[in-house]
């Protein structure tokens, strides 16, 4: 099923990432959720939560697990998130002394928001390495063309010369500004959740706290004092940071299409879309699509911030709608930054 | 690769929508565009602008054609269209007199918009039928329940007694009216697009006006005196038209996760949806998750939107902003009608 | 008080309309919920639902009322809804035994739903007046230049010749559809709005729907058959009309400022704006202003149909939202009219 | 003239704030860029760009300036900006000598923009000082009423038994993220704007830099490398930090209506707003509002992402969209802000 372009199989070389993606796929998200369900057991045991002998059971249910993803997608129809269906096919590969103490004193938004933020951090780390490989594209771009006389543009009319470097500065240091930011609100998401039905662990009694650290430090997630399982601030913050980077590059897009118009020549590149009915063009696609995703994520942004009014303890209208949107502009960002970074090796300004 | 949670094999039967979203898979997309090309070479035979031997070669090209698809994301990747290389793989399949003749005329919005106008009519077949099945499912509701009293509420407090009925017609009527636009706005979307390279069928002479009547006869679309490349002005009103209906639906979602609360215990639902933590639980999932879709779509029609955008005679960039947006739009709709009839017949109104 | 630009002094030539804007003034504001206080008690009195008596002292009130605003800002303030403390100022001008009949069955949100209705009315002649002029003004730049050649351009490169009247075609057509959709959404909200408390008009008995007909008539409102107090798909089809005709404009006003670069050539304006640093400058200020307003409603129409998202018999929280929205679209959409109006005439397509 | 229901007479004690919207008053935006010119003058002046001689007339002109606000709306209807109207209001009141020197080497964006840092100093520092007055506030009650037993609510269902303090917790501790977020983020928005023409001060040689820290030191803002005048992604990044801010107050608010809901009776609200038609109601119209005002800011914030998509060195397009958003958006978080203060001051939580 691909309704969503950055899905499909013959779109994702356009507006989707392969190597983002994969992150989300269903095996990524399920190996999420067992990371969380086996340093669980792992630290409740050491503080004797649960009795030792759980724990090889259920690293043996984790172990080689291949879900009934019919099942789960039911399970999930039904209670609205896949944890309920997933224990219950974990629990089928275990003994029955042992099952209580699986995903013992937890509840499934611990599971699931910790299995987003072990993906997030392979995510942010692909989004990191990325942006810098297009800041040092632009800048060899600079050392190489940057002392090329343009025409600067305002308001969509010829104002002065300047310097292609004063143009290139321009789609430089947004990123640089906005890697900062993205690397910020890295600590908003790659933190652990782990709060029991109401976020009070109120199974663990005065070993919650104990437990949580343990946990934190196997998964290499942040310990927060307590969760945030209806406190989306930093998913929102994130999302932002998301858009800052994409709007950035839409700007790059938007004045290469431009500066590569026929009439205007100033840039030439490298590569050129071609199209079928007329067979002289060289479509500037990866502009174009540049200013695509930049749209795309500031269109989704609004839903991540909407989803700010998550209501009580657990509101499975909010919760569900970051679902929707989340994954989707994380891909985005990679496309765009692996879109960038491919634009800005094949633009040569023109020597007036 | 599931980025969008209504691609994802587990959360489709949360938020996605089989029957729907196989209208846009690998093989319904190429099938549409094969239509297209089916029927625009028959069309052209029928008036001489390509010799009748071409039609056999293109037909038997077409049929039991399986593309290579990593060849296609290929192409799309840099084309930003799919349609060079879709092509480039059917000529390998025919003799080379004949090559030409395959998309005469045509360009790649063409086969593309027309592969989509396609795919929704179906689409608007089945969210039609859904439509009347949730007005038919809530007219069962009120002719069952709807003298039983409830409490209306205004402002988040009690106001005054009404009846069962009273809110249910709050629910069925605006369908009833939404039923009616988007039956309208039908006809937005369901045209061949057909117009060549700048949508002047410069190619085809004066044989244009008769060639695109062919093809909307053999296709069960609408002909238009001429293309609308860049006029999205039907699209965009076609996408308010989804959204109208999962707004309608997100209401009546809410209002019923709002009855269903245990201290108003004014409905009961016959489904709930599990709890990992708390076994005693029985949540409105159905409810919450048309909120989630009503918030959905209202966040995506603004991309809709911007991309009336449309600069000149074809935007790469507001172009593929639709592609990444109204396949998703139109697959939670049919989702959200999905949930409604459902929750619609598991609705109890308790009895004073 | 000017955060909105379309409110602000210096900001309404460029973004704001003044002839809309005047609809929403406290004063006209004000004043279509005193014709519908007069309408529903004249039409109660017709009845016998209140004393004809009654009746001069309501319009002597309402005769030469001015308003305390402060105490309504402070009503409002408290109360969410102006009506409590806009009615307690119109009945110190009312002997006693008269107070109660004033706004008699009614609630607020008919008052202030009916009023809006009343100077959308206006405003909507006023939208379909410029429509029409910009659909003429185009229809005459056809008339004198159509026949010139210019160059089409897809996805931002040459592609081929084609004539004026192709391009001008894509921005009327648009307008001319846009305009009958606009034309259908009118019977959407141009509807009297009454229904009491929670919608039922309880108060009025067997007289509910004689007197509904005789206000509707009275205001040259459409009667319906139930109050539509959470039905707010009319309200959100509405401004999805308004986005569909600012969005089109949008495109109209995209292609013109790409056409009119310098190194492009291929119109000239007759005004342009002028350059606190640069006096050789002139700007295609209206062509850029009307991509804003496109994309200024393409947000705003989001926030619009998150609020269908309206619960139970009247939520504070989904209308708030409207009011805060609405009226912004109404005067962009009138805005971007009369500035495409104004760009239709300047524009000289320049012969090769 | 008031579309706009923020600067609405009377709406503006409901949604509004009198404190921050006098900062975007006619008068005030005039004054900031009074105030840019008066420091440029000084500047130049002191480093040998302007005589000396200059700088008395500049202040004399600017001293007791009232302004032709019709003669500006005017002028900014033509050139798309203030500017160009002004100084010539300015220079008529100036020794012909003198003229010239006024905004030498500035370009309108300049003092535009700058305009803008400094009346957003004042504004954050009103947002900085309420947000700490709601995280005392909850703190208050949190002392007061944290021990008393509430019912958590997961997906609109009871779940089990916490204390207020929890959800006093979840309300309060997002606000001082946010608050940490929206000080790192004032450094992206208070910074002097100066970069001439095309952003490269090619009128000052040598002495753009020092001019430009003279300038940033006599008007309390930050001098930055080079002007941003087309890299937006600070103004966007600070629009972000506004929507986390009422995101995080409508979680407050949407859990505030959803406990004082009469069957909920988990707390009381001293002030309740009153209904025209149900004199027993105690409406929670300050919690419904924070909803409001999340959402209003979630859909604005996706325009301003939308603006970062800022083509060449200036795009009248993309920063005109800014002007009509960013301000209503600083309204609505201190509006925010105030009612949350007042809210968490009302609330008492019922004991058991």
């Amino acid at each position: 099923m691909s309704a969503a372009a950055i899905d499909h199989l013959f779109f994702r070389k356009l507006v989707g990432d392969d190597e983002a993606a994969a992150l989300f796929s269903v095996q990524a998200d399920i190996d999420s959720m067992l990371r969380f369900e086996l340093a669980l057991a792992r630290a409740e045991a050491r503080h004797g939560v649960i009795p030792a002998g759980a724990v090889p059971a259920i690293e043996q249910a984790c172990s080689g697990f291949e879900p009934d993803v019919d099942a789960l997608a039911e399970g999930i129809g039904n209670d609205g998130v896949i944890i309920p269906a997933l224990l219950k096919q974990l629990r089928t590969r275990m003994k029955e002394e042992f099952r209580p103490h699986l995903h013992f004193g937890a509840t499934s938004q611990d599971a699931i928001d910790t299995g987003l933020a072990l993906r997030l951090v392979k995510a942010n780390d692909i989004i990191d390495r990325r942006i810098e490989d297009v800041i040092d594209a632009l800048q060899a771009l600079e050392a190489r063309d940057g002392d090329i006389e343009v025409m600067a543009h305002t308001r969509m009319q010829a104002a002065i010369p300047v310097t292609a470097a004063r143009k290139i500065r321009s789609w430089r240091d947004p990123l640089i500004r906005d890697r900062a930011r993205f690397a910020e609100s890295r600590g908003d998401v790659e933190v652990l959740h782990f709060g029991g039905a109401a976020g009070t662990l109120e199974k663990l009694g005065d070993r919650g706290t104990a437990v949580t650290a343990d946990m934190a430090g196997e998964l290499g997630l942040r310990a927060v004092d307590h969760p945030r399982h209806s406190e989306r601030d930093g998913i929102a913050a994130y999302a932002s940071a998301l858009s800052l980077i994409t709007g950035s590059l839409g700007k790059f897009g938007q004045d290469a299409a431009l500066m590569a118009q026929n009439e205007m020549g100033e840039i030439e590149l490298a590569t050129g879309g071609g199209s079928s009915a007329m067979p002289h063009k060289k479509n500037p696609v990866p502009a174009e699509v540049l200013v695509t995703l930049a749209r795309f994520n500031a269109t989704l942004l609004s839903g991540m911030h909407h989803a700010l009014v998550h209501e009580n303890e657990r509101s499975g209208a909010a919760w569900t709608l970051e679902w929707m949107i989340l994954p989707q502009m994380v891909v985005a960002t990679a496309a765009a930054l692996r879109l960038a970074g491919s634009l800005a090796r094949s633009i040569s300004f023109v020597r007036g």
